[in-house]
């Protein structure tokens, strides 16, 4: 199935794209750890229990790149998702077992000055787990490319001037 | 080498962390991108070359990935390095061949109101490729623990009350 591609004139505030689902284990959660975020509560069970998280938790990071694979995914965007950056926030950290996905909602739509062809748009992933718990929320500031770059000008020309 | 561990009381404004290196090589940038970022930038040279970023780069979560093993190495917490959240951009991509390492500069310490064991502390890392090119910049809000509650409790209560 061929997705329709989207372009900067697509976007509203206020739309929302769901995500498909990404299950977690905690083989997963140790993996990624050894290798970007070595730390007890992220690699071990057992020592994972007398620290700030109580038992074993993700990297925020793990749960920021499962994050950015369910975003790819689910919004797809002409000339792909570059991000210039994001706030992001783990109001809970994702466990063994969690199945996440995320929401993404559209927050900001703003036409570049220097740049006719494309413009910055600011989006919110909510990446939630089974229970609808928030395990990240995520502002971030993307680079979306227009479709039509004369005809846009043009409308814009005609309104805005 | 066992190294010193860090205390909330030991953080002071302006504090200078450096990494080790960390050298990046378009499979390992491919290999992260397959997983988490499968974008054709990311994980094609080929296809890179007519995209925005006209070659291949690092996806930006790599880079965080990155980011992360290399403060963990280098700001060494008393209870780990633990992160509230993280405003994060990337003025410039990583790209293969690069040699990664990151200055971290402590921007503010404030004490937990309610829980007086911790405190947050705000953390700038640059995130500098072998030429000094940004790659990443965040601001990371980490949870520090206090080495002593009761003499810190004391302290503060003679000295602000």
């Amino acid at each position: 199935m061929e997705k329709r591609l989207i372009y900067l004139e697509d976007l509203v505030v206020g739309s929302v794209f769901e995500s498909a689902i990404h299950p977690v284990d905690a083989e997963k959660i140790k993996e990624f750890a050894r290798q970007f975020d070595p730390q007890p509560f992220h690699v071990d069970e057992d020592a994972a229990v007398g620290t700030f998280f109580g038992g074993l938790a993700a990297s925020g990071w793990h749960t920021a790149a499962i994050t950015m694979k369910l975003l790819v995914e689910s919004l797809p965007l002409s000339g792909g998702v570059i991000g210039a950056g994001s706030d992001i926030s783990w109001p809970q950290p994702t466990r063994p077992g969690d199945i996440l996905r995320v929401v993404s909602t559209i927050m900001d739509v703003t036409p570049s000055r220097s740049k006719p062809d494309r413009g910055i748009v600011k989006v919110q992933s909510d990446t939630l787990n089974q229970d609808g718990g928030l395990c990240q929320r995520s502002v971030a500031r993307l680079v979306v490319f227009r479709r039509d770059r004369q005809t846009t000008q043009v409308f814009l020309s005609g309104n805005a001037s």
